[in-house]
């Protein structure tokens, strides 16, 4: 996955030679109408149209979040960004800045990190931020933290609490896609051919940073970016606003190509839709919404807001929404 | 170091129980006027008094920037917080929120994760700021991601670059005592009588928020906080300003403790007070300054910003700055 014929390690180049080569790669990246004060400073300082910042943060450990065998330094920095960035979007908020720690071995050729560079770069650049600032240290393994800021712009914060009976649940973006990647990865199947663009939506989601705003815009009263697992996420959603959310089973989208994945994987498609993680679609609850402006930016209703416990229910029946991923 | 009989684990109560409980136990310290949502949604939202926000990043890893068997818990969270924190703070910003990336191992006790979270506490309320979020993965270590916002209420964020011939250089804080301290633990002298207060000092430093804050008011036109040692920080501003900084040899405060401890440690105490990192002192450049006001920050001038060369100069003398703390 290295590209160049370098052989040059991160001790070699030093603490200060390898932040200023970062720079140098984040280019335009590290400005912005935003960005007053970039990387360099102790501190950087960002502008925001209102008196008001949505920040979020996610570390990011090797071999538990991403895998240097499986996923390309590009890979692994664009997916980092995007974990936090979409958390910041899932706000309504507008991404603006990202701060990135890194800790990276000694012996870890510079060539990777100038990958990871780049896809920090492209992920920044695609949710219209930049990068505001970091840290770089030393370990012997590379951990990641990845801290998004975003400006509310004229949207009030769209939270996990605001869901109300009648409602219409909305999902925009696709799941399922990255937890069939990383089971095609994990038993060996990720070069067979209906696998290969689920092991490229696990090593990048498309995260519609768009979608997001769009439908905060509109009138979202609850949102969230799903990381966790549909179930999982949107069991967050009832307990926080104290609401029952019915999906529609007939109404949850299971793609042709998902399907044809999930069939060499001996996996339920269904199953991989309604709990896999890490393809940051956004799921919200909104009191209408127009058919066109829905399909416009690729999101479909897939339930309803119920009056009735804290739960997730399918077609009127209770389902355990304990089956999300978990961290330990 | 552990102070409950309990052997939780963290595997044990899992990733929601392990994030209620330092909620929990963090309290009135997840809320304050400026946090308008705290932890629990996919941001925080943060309120501030104009449209700018400062942010910084500082990640820490173990075995590098701490050690289990050298510090509590306590002292670990108070000394990460304040790594961040101080950095907004020396942009001569209030700091107003810090967001936690904690990564632990299942094995760990959660008494231990009560410990830092208390300090983390201690600290964030030292500062006058309040954690906002955070992330909670697993991992075989501990690894912290300390982000701190400020709100720069009405100054202009004081960077690097500002430094202007003719300005006194003042330091608020002392320095050396972390760095002894260190030498103290490496070398198993920690529980000599004269390095008792520097190994304190090495496991959690007091920061002087208001100090830094202060200097700002009274006009700073460059500060940072001591983090690499003093030669190297103020080479960063005198590179940055593009200035000669002469320190005067005779000004540098070196105090009875710490020569105390140097001597135990057959250590130059006037070259850890130069090169020691880690107390985060508050050093800056201001066109003019009251003494008494100087007095009661703590704060006393140790030189002045002359026309030359970017590089620090001791009583005229030329010297070499590349002598601080390196990361590789």
């Amino acid at each position: 996955m290295i590209e160049t014929g370098s052989y040059l390690t991160v001790a070699e180049l030093g603490e200060f030679g390898l932040i200023d080569r970062i720079r140098r790669r984040l280019g335009a990246a590290t400005s912005s109408d935003a960005l007053i004060l970039g990387p360099g400073d102790d501190s950087a300082v960002v502008g925001l149209r209102a008196e008001r910042v949505v920040a979020s943060v996610d570390l990011l450990v090797e071999a538990r979040h991403f895998h240097r065998d499986w996923s390309s330094g590009s890979d692994i920095g664009a997916k980092a960004a995007a974990s936090s960035l979409a958390d910041v979007a899932a706000m309504g908020a507008r991404p603006l800045a990202l701060l990135v720690g890194l800790a990276v071995p000694g012996d870890l050729p510079v060539a990777w990190v100038d990958e990871l560079t780049n896809g920090i770069r492209a992920e920044v650049t695609r949710a219209g931020a930049a990068v505001a600032g970091g840290d770089v240290v030393s370990d012997d393994r590379v951990t990641l933290s990845m801290t998004a800021l975003g400006d509310p712009d004229g949207i009030e914060p769209v939270t996990r609490s605001g869901a109300r009976t009648g409602d219409l649940v909305v999902l925009a973006g696709r799941l399922g896609w990255a937890a069939a990647g990383l089971a095609a990865l994990r038993t060996g199947r990720a070069e067979e051919a209906a696998c290969l663009a689920m092991v490229a939506a696990h090593r990048r989601p498309e995260v519609g940073y768009e979608a997001a705003r769009r439908l905060a815009e509109i009138g979202a009263t609850a949102m969230l970016d799903v990381s966790d697992g549909l179930l999982a996420d949107l069991g967050h959603v009832a307990d926080a606003s104290a609401v029952t959310i019915d999906l529609h089973a007939a109404a949850i989208p299971v793609d042709d190509e998902l399907r044809a994945a999930a069939q060499v994987l001996g996996v339920d498609p269904l199953r991989l839709v309604l709990t896999g993680g890490d393809d940051h679609g956004f799921a919200a609850t909104i009191p209408r919404a127009d058919g066109r402006e829905l399909a416009r930016m690729g999101a479909t209703v897939i339930g309803r807001v119920v009056a009735g416990p804290s739960r997730i229910s399918v077609d009127g029946e209770e389902l355990d929404v304990a089956v999300g991923w978990r961290h330990f």
